[in-house]
């Protein structure tokens, strides 16, 4: 019954590698807390880089500047 | 005042459903809670299948095996 | 398989009221757009009124302003 | 390490909007709270206004009425 | 830089398995999509079983149920 | 009507402060998007040292070795 929610940059993240990431975590919830997969949701959220910030920064720019 | 996130996958629901919705999920608030329909907020996220895990696998590959 | 999430103010809303409020707007998002209640699940989150801010200031400071 | 999220409905919010928005909201956690500005994330969500509802109605209906 | 957000029932995960979750999770991304693990952010939300609901009902009543 | 939501770990934040980022960030908003401030709502998130991961690493087992 978890939700896990994973937001990351849209950077071309293909099909199967989400779909690895869905398994892996759905795995993880089962093997350390005994969730039952079945019933476990993941949802990733793939966001633009001019809207994603960090240190007072969008990704947009640090990319420009080479950081 | 209540604040309201939902999550669906992306599957053509209508405006007019969008609506309906967003409509009924604001008279639940008022008449269970009493909460102001005026400061309520809904706000609907449409989610790509493939980014949409359950039972370990992504919605799209689910689909493709007839789940 | 929607996921919802509720954010109201902690205001001491009963164990029935929650019930109630989950029971809806799962049956709202069966009835609008066919979504499958076994795999619906609704997180309420109750947030205290220092933590929420609406017109610039607390919950907690506009009830002592009596708005 | 604060985590912001942002949604608004998206009516043209320009990337140099966002920026500021995301290095405003970085220095105020700095300020107020002594947050490392370095792994301060902020993510900007911006939402089709027939998702978004208040009131009871979308965003969309209230435009169309003059609200 | 990755945010992942995991809400579990309040079922007395230990501290322990809180960590190898979050360091599992910053494992997964950093392998499947090359996610630097040094800004990736796992918060996980305990929720009281009154205010989570699956199937129309909360969970505290689907216990009692013995489902 | 923008929804906020601030995400920070639970380290004796005071309500004062609390209210002057609710303030602040309500009036980046209206004052860079021109946001109306009366429906800007902001919800904060303490979040325990035990639940927050970062490097992998719980906030609580990072701060134990002195990072």
């Amino acid at each position: 019954m978890p939700f896990v929610n994973i937001k990351i940059t849209k950077d071309g993240a293909t099909a199967d590698q989400k779909a690895r990431l869905i398994s892996g975590v759905t795995g993880l919830l089962r093997d350390i807390l005994g969730k039952n997969p079945q019933t476990t949701v993941v949802v990733i959220d793939e966001v633009d880089t001019d809207n994603w910030g960090i240190g007072g920064e969008t990704v947009t720019e640090r990319r420009r500047q080479g950081k």
